[in-house]
């Protein structure tokens, strides 16, 4: 098979100790030739939902690659190791826990499917068979697999092919219509304290044109409401106000110019936000 | 136009999301070849001046390379993108906000710059020319004019040529003069605590020789005042001393020995600090 | 001598200001051929222990490479500057403070140490022999040596030979019998809140079988002790239920599934903990 030399790397691990140093040194040993790129180690911590949403939106940038993540709080129990091929010709690797479905659809549809056999992958990578902890495979399972996949190797030789329909999924957080506007979750939290919502943006009730205005309420906190106005951009807002924008997901995010909308509206990852349409601005 | 392959990045990101990735994604997919090395992504969200004291101190230690520096509060708006070459033969790219001509100087002066036209930038870098959000312009154009520039494309079929004289400078933060002494603002506080301000060390008053003593001040916080010893390193200091030290970048520098003068003197960036000679120490 | 081209590079500067890419770019500006792989700049501000244990666990997974680590409490006073090489062709670069020395026995064992020559580091490097800080010799020493190494250097041509036997050794803290049980400090949290233990797996009391029980006492708190069961990973435990486990590390760790144990225990690197054999579940 061809080498592609790319592997993304995504996990929640951080950077403090030396898990994910242990998981590239381990790629490198086996693959020289493979780069590595990191994608982020600071998802929050085992919230698989979370990470492939990361994982779906920046897989497609990458040229041809190895994608592994490793967001796993059933390291050694049942869940099963997972290698899957996509039509665009790029592979994913982690666990089979609904983190790589996202992902796989973004890079044209998954292909097939292998769940790894340890056994055969550090065979096939020159590691020792025995030498596996349970709750660190990322290091003993899921680099070694990513190096060799990298590497050019055929997956058919780590593992028994799966069904894909068998494959674990995320239960979705779909917006839903909700008392003459539109319920839906805070998917993300950004740096810049932006609110990305789980709504795409042409998704807005009435279009939401330019000038268009929203009653925005944090559900079930007992603030009062907020009005928010559809803007372009930051700089559209002034100092305060609240604006509604098509981030560069697509997606509908509440912002503030230069300052925290979270911190603003008191909301992180997971809490429900109703919008409601409230009409042209008068100006 | 020569080859360089070496893209540095510097952003205000941070790496929790997937923005970091989707630049480097989008750099390495338009420009196999570019190796692309991270500054930081942690500088202060939106902080402008710290982003650029950041780049002008690290620019000039890299082999020649495009530096891509993000730190864009007002994008999508019609603050300049921008393209400059330097008499080193690096390049700048990012917003015309003043964040890049402090390392221009570094890196011997600016030659020429140019406007980008996110049109010219997307079509030379074979990306869709209407893919654009108004708030990402890291991953939509400047990502991609750093690559293109990497690869050796010209930059004067990228955009309009500028002149110079127009770039958006930063408001200087100089060290004044203050009732027989010397005013300056904290300009950075590293991870260690330690005080960096805005005053080269050939600077301090009465040249600050060996074991002269300095009267420190922070400015309206109605503490008592401090008093800081010259000395070459932090070693040099006792449990709980205040030293004055030349910093790794030439600047003075409020340090503990072991501890964070930060803390000990409750600053952070931004705070005016004051400093008197007290005259030498006797011992 | 041959080249390695491979520097890894650990140290506690944070990402947030210019060290780590001052460090990155005079490495590549000196050996363009250096790959750079990033261990951790995350380690405990000044924590020389802290930073040895993750040095000593990842260095040996990674091919033949030199292996700079900058955790430097003392930079600037008369502590030495090291290279050291190793049984297995790797090296070692950064101060004499302890820090190299648990790597370099996971590496083969030292085969023979420099003192590092600032001026003939820099001499070597082609870079101004004067022109060196003294408050970050990572950036001024460390970082070109490290650099010259890779590119096949030969480290008699940087320094004066030393005796191995006068390297600066940590002090050792192990485990210890106490009343009944073992008490032993916790020498890590890992971004999970798992609590690593200084007690190799294999060393706890009655060989620690599955379904063993251990009472769990945090030294000096005045806290409950705790009940821990030993399992094979996170996802044996109930919710809330206090885990014992084989960490990847082949260390006794505890934990919860799901949850931060360090939290639930209120413990950090440094406290001691208490374990005792409290027979085996009946279930």
């Amino acid at each position: 098979m061809k080498s592609l030399d790319t592997v993304t790397f995504l996990s929640d691990f951080g950077w403090c100790g030396g898990y994910v140093a242990a998981c590239e040194a381990t790629i490198v040993r086996i693959s020289w030739n493979a780069r590595v790129f990191h994608v982020s180690h600071d998802v929050p911590v085992r919230d698989v939902a979370a990470a492939a949403l990361v994982l779906a939106r920046v897989a497609p940038l990458y040229p041809e690659a190895v994608h592994l993540a490793v967001v796993d709080p059933g390291v050694g129990t049942t869940r099963r190791p997972l290698a899957l091929s996509t039509a665009r010709g790029h592979f994913l690797v982690g666990p089979d826990n609904g983190l790589l479905l996202d992902a796989g659809t973004g890079l044209g549809g998954l292909v097939a499917g292998w769940a790894l056999d340890i056994g055969k992958v550090r065979s096939n990578a020159g590691l020792h068979p025995k030498r596996v902890s349970t709750t660190f495979h990322g290091r003993d399972l899921f680099a070694p697999a990513s190096a060799l996949l990298a590497a050019g190797v055929d997956p058919a030789s780590m593992g028994q092919p799966i069904d894909l329909a068998t494959l674990v999924r995320l239960a979705p957080m779909p917006a839903r219509a909700a008392d003459g506007g539109i319920s839906t979750p805070v998917i993300e939290v950004d740096r810049f304290g932006n609110v990305g919502l789980g709504l795409p943006f042409t998704e807005l009730p009435h279009g939401a044109g330019a000038e268009s205005k929203f009653v925005i309420e944090v559900v079930g906190d007992g603030t009062p409401e907020w009005t928010a106005r559809v803007v372009q951009t930051y700089g559209d807002l002034a100092a305060g106000e609240l604006g509604l924008v098509r981030d560069s997901w697509d997606q509908a995010a509440l912002a503030l110019n230069g300052a925290s909308a979270a911190e603003f509206l008191g909301v992180r990852r997971g809490v429900m936000v109703t919008l409601k349409p409230a009409g042209k601005v008068r100006s």
